[in-house]
């Protein structure tokens, strides 16, 4: 699982910080996490394959989260793109990508779906063998959500000397490591566990921007690999960040600290800070290890 | 006057050319001509005052030409702007631009006006004491114009020998700068030609993109200071540009040479071409002199 940080900062541009956008490869999808202006220049400079990108989930409905997606779109039509394309995001995302092509008297000549949220639970947004998509309730000044992108556990690890020893027909090999048990000749029943290892464990990926301190999400995000929380402020502007929807790199260690995750990656840094190190050394405080997004970083996961 | 190129490519972007935005200095006012997506950005690489912008034109409804602007409004109102702001551009533009602030829950709290263009005749859509602008209607896959920016002309200049030589008191002055004549005691008219000079000339800038070449211009154009004239392709793609509604350098080099323009600069090329220097080749052989635009670069007209 690799992510890239297209972009991490808060709305107001400086020269060179640019707005949220991630890109996330988890077991050979490409997904694009928020949309900020410029988001297809920072593409073309991390070398990604736009046609590689099917799902693009969108947070909330502020520019500096999605004003770069009529472009990327308007763009992935002037390439020929056949690919469809689907967009999860806020009610009202339709309508605005729709209005923007219709004013360039243009649509897309590749299918484009649109999955409008409503909902302020939970819910399962994108499933398939290998990866499931939830989302995850956001607080925000307008309807907001996060996603936590999971691998689909793995299959067991057939135990080949056990498996052997039992004289098991290579046949039943799948479904042993699909974790059935095994009926032998004789009646007897084989337990799974007597003949498989636990597979490696399935790793998760939870994004939350923008958001205040959640704290009901603790449960939810429960041992995901790494979270990426947003971190706007330091804890001595608390009351700004509570004003305006934000969280401290304080409150996002707590989360990290109360959900057992195992990394925590701080972004969305207001520019009213001199330096990104105040935010690392905050958060440490509550939790380690914590890491800085910062434009361009790549994290192996 | 003086002309900041902050992109000039066409549609599809590469990692370090951007799309169509310009930025004019003409007699104290600062006008901001389309707004591709990341103008905001390069505004600030050319450390132009936002405050300073309240005039925008946005030629038409491509993403190229104005998927820049929201963000700059979103942009303007978290910097607290309160000078008013007046955008002309195609019917449709304040549609899009509501739509998108409303989708944030936010609106702006500076005057902000539209001016929505519908005619595809050159009209006056802004004048004061120092500068008028006026459409110039352009030919292209949607409704487009481009803008002609004028200096009013100047006052005449005084000669004041000759004013000494008639007596004439010092507070007629004025009047003879406005271009009046003046009658002596005795009855006798002078002709202003007698106590002035010719103001220096008045300049002016015009600006086209994106359009097919459209001969019908040449009268409005005749005579600018310095015209901005599309070149998409180069000959060789004629057909290309005929069918995408854009112009080759030739064809902007035949419409430079039949309107008597002081300059002609080329710009909005395609990224088929592996160097810029072709398309002034190319314009040269018709017409001279020729300048390449450039992002970044400035022309002191």
């Amino acid at each position: 699982m690799k992510l890239t940080i297209l972009g991490c900062y808060s709305a107001t541009p400086k020269a060179n910080n640019n707005p949220t956008a991630q890109v996330l490869e988890i077991k050979g999808h490409l997904f694009l996490i928020d949309c900020g202006e410029g988001t297809q220049v920072r593409l073309r400079n991390s070398q990604v394959r736009f046609a590689r990108i099917k799902h693009i989930f969108i947070s909330h409905l502020h520019g500096d989260h999605f004003f770069g997606l009529p472009g990327l779109i308007a763009t992935f039509q002037l390439l020929g793109r056949q690919a469809e394309l689907h967009i999860y995001g806020p009610k009202g995302i339709k309508e605005a990508i729709t209005l923007l092509l219709k004013l360039g008297s243009s649509w897309t000549s590749f299918p484009l779906y649109f999955h409008e949220l409503t909902t302020t639970c939970s819910e399962v947004i994108f499933e398939d063998e290998k990866v499931v998509v939830k989302t995850i309730p956001l607080k925000h000044r307008v309807y907001a959500n996060g996603f936590l992108f999971a691998e689909q556990p793995g299959e067991r690890k057939l135990n080949r000397v056990a498996a052997e020893e039992y004289n098991i027909d290579i046949c039943y090999y799948q479904n042993i490591k699909n974790g059935r048990d095994v009926v032998l000749d004789d009646g007897t029943v084989l337990a799974n566990s007597l003949l498989t290892y636990d597979p490696s464990p399935a790793k998760s990926y939870a994004f939350c921007s923008d958001t205040k301190y959640v704290p009901e999400n603790v449960s939810l995000l429960r041992g995901v690999t790494a979270l990426y929380h947003e971190s706007t402020f330091l804890h001595q502007h608390a009351d700004l960040a509570e004003k305006t929807g934000h969280s401290t790199a304080r409150q996002a260690a707590e989360i990290a600290k109360a959900s057992e995750v195992g990394m925590l990656i701080l972004g969305h840094y207001s520019t009213r800070y001199s330096s990104l190190g105040v935010f690392k050394d905050e958060a440490e405080t509550v939790f380690e290890p914590v890491f800085l997004a910062e434009d361009g970083k790549e994290f192996v996961i």
